[in-house]
């Protein structure tokens, strides 16, 4: 669903060329690909034979880069780009990345995706020792960290900035030697490697964005791992041991793209298997299965497949999402979330519905498209989530940092079910999840990092630590409770 | 699928309200839900304290009215909008419509979809007489054979007008007075009528529009029917009594929303009934049904109902369809394809897929569709379109004016496929197309157009007609044999 | 001084170029020259190998044209352009010119400078013969009149046009077969034609603009003279023997440029004897003279060289004149107006202050600057106008169309010392103004026209008539009195 | 003369409030009015209820601030505001000022008009310890020399930073808690501190934009002064007792605005003593003098009153001063020139013409003008600088940092002269410049930095210290010699 109506969002993609000539046009296409993870801002740097340029600004990848001569100037043999999404009050120019910093001995362009959770005591310690930032975002600790290192070389300092740096991190540099991508121990946020036709090197979010350029995946990038390409090639080296992977799980549930693959899972196949467990877990009778457009619709088809219930369109997603002004009355705004998603009323009409969405976050669209399916006739409609209720803040790059607003954090299953007015509403369990997505990988929880539902995460979190504590005790949880 | 792909092309939406406090904020709603019948201009035209103002510009709605200011100058108890689609050549900012006339006595808005087929020599005996014409569309000679009418009133001049244009045509006029709509007799383009909570009426080319503003179908407006709406209420009379009905048939297989109703057939429910009649038609051994998307996707879903082969997620079409840059390589241009649209490499790969599509134009989509499939790894892929083959140009209305471009129209069936690269190919009949839709009325071909299959023309065609004789001689074809 | 503090506005400037590889990059240098003409729009028409193309809009040229595309479009060997200041209300998008009419017989453009007395009485016929108007300017009513006209060739047409409009008018038309340009049988407005190196010719509003790229005056268009320039050269004929020279005089006092000449006179040393004059009719006892700048600085000259006081720069007008946003306060907006005007208080303090302004119209901005000259502290400031009082409209082409808000109209001389706040206070007189100008010419007034002056029009008023005689009476004037 | 036209560009303007509810209007107007000193970019900074927020740009201020929400998010009782003349290669957005530092602490708006002459070796000590900068500019290292400060308050830390930058230089500071403002010990840069009618206080770089926002001058801030304003009012302190005045004598020649005064000199009247000066050092035989608008109008002004020649309107420059695109042709490269200026034929034609300008740089604007002066008839023309050769950079804060395009550095008189086609060339006495200013202080060059024209200057030159010396031994000088 759209970031307009939905409250779950993805905090950045990023996308970098090494050594191919047409490296900024790739990128501009790759941004394309990937304008799902981040609409806020776009920009990207390019190895121009005068250094490193940038073309940066607010909105999406084609109204920043309105005109030919916007990429143009970029042009050369290596460019790295960036889609934003921010949050609240941190809309400011300064923060659309990648970063770029002009040094004395040559230039340094930083793109990330993901939240460090020690980067406000970092920053803190920095700026009393006099470093100025530019940004208010937490990426540019990283670079600050990096230049302050007293080892001899930039591969060195950058390793060790980064064990300085706690949280989800999927980091890549361009400079006028190399092109560096690294993740963090958890490997939380999903980073690719592949190769183009002509030999160059694409670093990027999601294998979607490699098939679109052309190239072919190496490898997922590793927990832990730093890459550095350079004009001698690729070269990969740890730089840290403490390792475990414990991907992202909203990644295979709402965020990436069905056709990429993340440690080998196909996204889409992963949803259709989340869709069919459910069937399992969470039966209903009913007529048709209709899923929410786009991102359920995954789910929706598994559900069919293991239920032997009919799938089919019930619902339709503008293809023109566009941004609406705010409307003078209740009425008018409502009609402006009907002009996204409209009922196909002479599907639903006098059936049982299964309607299957990914997940739910606010339950606010949840409760208005169930609103939407009763009024075009369904007799009865039987909402499941393809996911377990998400219940407590992610702090690793998912936008939901605090508990207040998340719907199953505050209610349980019989009060949602009320309030969202469905006849049944079940959710996908946290193991079967785990086994839809199926990992390859002893690591706990498959290789997932399952927090959001369980409390339960995978690293201390630092600078949050307390007020998480403080949030739960308002929301009389505490984390022995809610897993038990 | 995207226009930007696909050369056929409807040639406008249009939405007027009358009677409600928010009719311009509405009728901006209601071109955003009608922004599939045309991208290249949008208007509106407010009826305010001081008269009829307009705004309009080249490009999306969201790019027209990109400031608040924009709607707010319009504001009324009235409004007409207008979204368009043009021709080459035409590219004008004078062609944007609503029209806006001003006159000692009063202003006037027209809006139109649709193609008259007696324009030009229309407009020839108009100039020859002195008059001016501000735009080079063919909408502009309505108002000056209306200006020219000696007869008493705005709405008998309207009529003796509307008996001197021929084609295919919605019309909606705005005065001051009333808002106006018609359609040619032989209902090639939809419009209808209905009527908002607040008492207000809506007039719109599409259902879908009516219910994203929460208004109420009244009627679909009938072959030679005249609407006028003014304060005393909705009016209706008939212009001519010489109609048959002949919906475009395209506008079921391809350009309405599936969310649609035509003439009180849903625009979904009839692509499902072409795909299950297509599998009827032209059955196929596979292991998955892909549709493409997104017009695709019903008649993907009808055909493996009827079949009984699994429907699958094989392609995805990017949500950010962007205008992108002459590519400097060819290599880019074909990527720049592939970034909007892409192939779910997990589903496909080693299987038999029939491909769903609505139609085929100019052939060049299907084949880099078919060819994407094949570098996925799919067994083999069968090629099924939910329509029979375009072989004639559309004079109604449809962005198709000559046959040299048309594949079905210069190539045999065996020849298709070899060029296609698929390992079968169908087509549905026009009788089984006719069937699926299924209107109630005993007009010809159920009430359908489907010249563009036949050759055979409901209505004179005018000032094209030499021209369409050349085409076809040129082509080696007459009508006679390819109706046979 | 500037047109947003001055409320006499002249109503445009044409540039045409026949025959030049560089037609439009001239055009766009000529309406630069002539942009203190009109700043409320612009546009160019240029004659490409696909037809006469245009682009326009609102604001100055370097807005309208913005990017290199802009003229490219355009490019090829004649063009028309025009800059535009329109009065209230007629500020729509159509109104900007060059008017560009497709007709099936070949394009036609259209610019004009001037007013039509008789415009909306043809306008109100023509409409009622069916004729429909895209602008709500004046100017269209030409073009409906040569298209109704019977006689067989463009020229004759054009001809037959002109003699029945009437008024002050400039125009310049442009097709594919040549350039025309037409006076007005009183040359009320200027218009000059000179050729090029390149032996291609130009048609313009000024000489200043043939001189700004390098053309060589051939003439001043003559009153009834219309000119005709195609590939065969330069034709001139009369359309009318009725003629008889009646120059704008507000051209030598405000409008024109200081180095334009107007029917052989050069407007600079034009006003410098109008300061001249004014020294003599009107001497003073003071220390300093001080011109308002930039168009009263001449006058100012000439005053202090027959009066013997000292010229001094005591006023300083801002290079950036920007149009400023309404100021929340009227501390703020008296602010703005000094940001546009400043006094030099070393030149003024303590000084006696001969201050020459060109011309008063509604007297605001004059007594605002007393005001600065007093609050810098002038010991005494004697203003002088170098031209007769303003007491009536002007119907001709000049945005004077009512004398309520005529300073001059509505008060005494003694009044508006008291009111300006002026030690003393003397204007020009008409004799004055006529021999300083010094047309060599036997026609009335030396060839001016003086109605704003006197009240003595020298054509019927046609339109204006009836109005212009409840206005005089709602004064308490009559044209006997004034002009005694 | 417009900066496009001349190489010699002042590189900034700054205008800041303290205590108005106003402050941000009253900024825009000044910065308007400071316009002349830079025309690259603009930025405000204002503190809003939210903390300080910015808005800036590239262009003029009336661009950068196009529409009223840029000023209405900015609202607040206090502002910074500056406007940017930039080098080749700075232009990047980073650059464009205030600059804006966000610390954790509160942040701090940072405007400049000058050069650091050490600016480069302490940014790379700076960068050596891990500081990182955000733009390309000198001005940053004041704030990384604060930042770094172990000193309790600001305003000490600010003072210690002060006495460790080196150069010309004028700073503003705005924090939440004051503003501050701070001058070079040699006061090169001029900077003003004023009163509101308010009771809130402006500092600015010309006291035409006190004047212009209706406030009082307090004083000019002195050489090696810091003053900080805040709630308690305004507080003056010396942070070095090092100073000697050597005020910049282009302002007082070419850059500041004639109704400036500049410790208690207006700038207009230095101009006109220049011109009496000129005239008695270099007298000519002429029958007209005429000034290059607007900047050396005074002189001429000055020049006639001396010289008993009458003082004429010879050149006129266009109001509307338009950036043109690159031109196709050399013929209309030229032609573009003379748009911006032409000639009053009639005023120069059979006359010997005593030209005066205010300077000379690269000489080619002075050739140009010359050349259309000969073309319109002038008899003889006479050239005089109303300032001595420039002959070496200025390393203090306008932009010539480098001899090789310096007409007089690179010929003598007598080459000049026939390069520029003159029939005699004069320029002003270093001495003559300095008793026409005639500050009043005993200060050597009576207070003036003549460096430029003498090669002597005030301080050490630190990073630019080995670079003029090679450049000085290239053109075979050496400063004993031109100095002797």
């Amino acid at each position: 669903m759209a970031a307009q109506i939905k409250s779950l969002n993805e905090e950045c993609g990023v996308f970098g060329v090494w050594g191919d000539p047409h490296a900024v046009e790739l990128t501009h296409l790759g941004l394309h690909t990937l304008q799902h993870r981040g609409q806020e801002g776009a920009g990207i740097v390019g190895r121009t034979p005068a250094g490193l340029r940038r073309h940066y600004g607010f909105g999406l990848v084609s109204q920043v880069f309105a005109h030919p001569e916007d990429l143009q100037a970029l042009r050369g043999p290596a460019a790295l780009g960036h889609v934003r999404y921010s949050t609240a009050g941190g809309r400011i120019l300064e923060n659309i990345q990648p970063l770029l910093f002009r040094f004395a001995d040559g230039a340094v362009a930083l793109a990330h995706n993901g939240n460090l959770t020690n980067a406000m005591s970092l920053r803190a310690k920095l700026e009393a020792s006099g470093a100025i930032f530019q940004s208010t975002s937490d990426t540019e600790v990283l670079m600050h960290l990096l230049r302050r290192s007293p080892k001899p070389t930039f591969v060195e300092q950058l390793k060790e900035a980064l064990t300085q740096v706690h949280g989800g991190f999927a980091f890549a540099l361009l400079t006028e030697q190399g092109l560096y991508a690294a993740c963090d121990p958890q490997g939380f946020r999903p980073l690719v490697v592949g190769q183009l036709p002509s030999g160059g090197y694409v670093v990027c979010s999601e294998t979607a964005a490699l098939t679109a350029v052309g190239a072919e995946l190496i490898k997922d990038i590793a927990p832990g791992e730093l890459i550095s390409i350079t004009d001698q090639g690729l070269n990969s080296q740890a730089y840290t041991d403490k390792t475990q992977l414990a991907v992202c799980s909203m990644e295979f549930v709402y965020f990436a793209r069905p056709d990429s693959e993340i440690h080998g899972v196909n996204v889409h196949q992963a949803r259709v298997a989340m869709g069919r467990q459910l069937a399992k877990e969470q039966p209903a009778e009913a007529d048709i299965v209709v899923g929410v457009p786009n991102s359920s619709l995954s789910a929706a088809l598994g559900y069919a497949q293991a239920s032997g219930i009919p799938y089919e369109l019930g619902l339709v997603k503008s293809q023109y999402v566009a941004r609406t002004f705010i409307q003078p009355t209740q009425a008018l705004r409502e009609r402006s979330v009907r002009m996204k998603l409209s009922v196909l009323k002479a599907t639903v009409a006098g059936k049982r519905v299964v309607l299957v969405d990914d997940s739910i976050v606010r339950g606010t669209t949840a409760k208005q498209i169930v609103q939407l399916l009763k009024e075009a006739g369904a007799k009865s409609v039987h909402l499941r989530i393809a996911s377990p209720p998400l219940r407590f803040p992610c702090f690793y790059g998912i936008d939901i940092q605090t508990t207040k607003e998340l719907f199953a954090a505050n209610h349980s299953v019989a009060e949602m079910k009320r309030i969202l007015g469905v006849d049944s509403l079940g959710f996908l369990s946290v193991q079967g999840l785990e086994d839809s997505v199926g990992l390859q990988t002893t690591a706990p929880h498959r290789g997932l990092c399952v927090a959001y539902f369980t409390g339960q995460y995978p690293t201390p979190l630092d600078d949050y630590a307390a007020n998480l504590h403080d949030e739960l005790a308002c929301l009389s949880m505490d984390l022995s409770e809610v897993n038990a």
